[in-house]
């Protein structure tokens, strides 16, 4: 799996992604192109899964992908992913390696580069600019699911259908139903319900001539 | 506000908490002592509101604090800190300084370290632990938030109790029942149901003798 240096410009779009937040050293790239892999899973299917052990994160090139857990069976969508970002299935950072409680899966042919833990970890401890990045990147993520926190425990159904569409988050229009419904923590009808009230009052905006 | 050299030690109970995750050299020890305030603020009080701009974090050296938002007038609960632990309004990391969304309130009289986020950013800037140990608490933060994401989606009111009682990262008997009901998102009276059904049934569990 390992590619040869020709073919390493396939890490391009995670270094590029990267380096919005602070330059990698050469040494660090070339590891990254040494130690990742490119991936391609096809709509419907899991990237990992809790009978994977939880080794890797994933740098969404192309593609949905979507988070969710079982809890009794019942499939609980917790995230979405559009692309250009790093997705993983939850993970205590003091327990590891384990296996994923979280499963991902490809809502739409992904294109994935595979970023082991292994590599993080040894990039954490020797290269200053990894931690940087990686202070960076997590804060983002911590405020992403802090919002996501928040929106699913506003009381309404309807304000956390609007507020989701204000945020622009997510392409509502990309996700299936029965996802975002369990996203939202509702009952598909009622989502079905909220949509089309939503888009019956659009309608009947005035347009601008 | 600024403490005497002589009176730097209160600064002591959040150094210890950080260099659980890294040594902190003197220097920033000493900026710490420097720039960091200790406060208390009195049962019900506000520590952060949206009249308040955004500027800083703050350690829990003792008390419970409560974090939340207003929606359309109804207060939703998203997390409560039992101390020891840092804890902040939620900040987009790229727009600041703005004013915060988030309300902090102490659920009990506390002691907290308040630490300036002009702090934060310039031992970001010149002290590479600062990055590595801003790193693994984020990382942590992370986890928790995505915790609370995945508890508030559980469709169902009583698995929700359950799976929050189970995690055993709150002390259910410390926090009014109001409060804990909306990070639940459930009512008030669901939550009051539940509770007394689960303490009957834990009386009629045979005992050990």
């Amino acid at each position: 799996m390992t590619p040869n240096p020709d073919s390493s410009s396939f890490v391009k779009p995670l270094i590029q992604y990267m380096e919005q937040y602070h330059p990698i050293s050469p040494v660090l790239v070339a590891l990254y192109a040494k130690q990742c892999t490119l991936l391609t899973v096809r709509k419907n299917k899991h990237i990992v899964s809790p009978v994977d052990s939880n080794a890797a994160l994933y740098f969404v090139v192309s593609g949905i992908v979507r988070g969710f857990i079982k809890d009794s069976d019942k499939d609980i969508t917790t995230w979405f992913c559009f692309g250009n970002n790093i997705v993983g299935a939850i993970r205590h950072p003091d327990l590891q390696p384990n296996h994923s409680v979280e499963y991902l899966q490809a809502l739409e042919d992904c294109e994935l580069i595979r970023v082991p833990y292994t590599l993080i970890e040894y990039a954490y401890a020797n290269f200053e600019e990894a931690n940087i990045v990686g202070r960076k990147l997590l804060a983002l993520h911590y405020y992403a699911a802090s919002e996501r926190s928040i929106l699913a425990r506003i009381p309404n159904a309807l304000r956390r259908y609007q507020k989701l569409e204000e945020s622009k988050k997510i392409d509502l229009n990309k996700i299936p139903l029965r996802y975002l419904a369990s996203y939202l923590g509702m009952r598909l009808e009622t989502l079905s319900r909220i949509r089309s009230k939503e888009l019956n009052k659009a309608d009947k905006e005035p347009v601008e001539v």
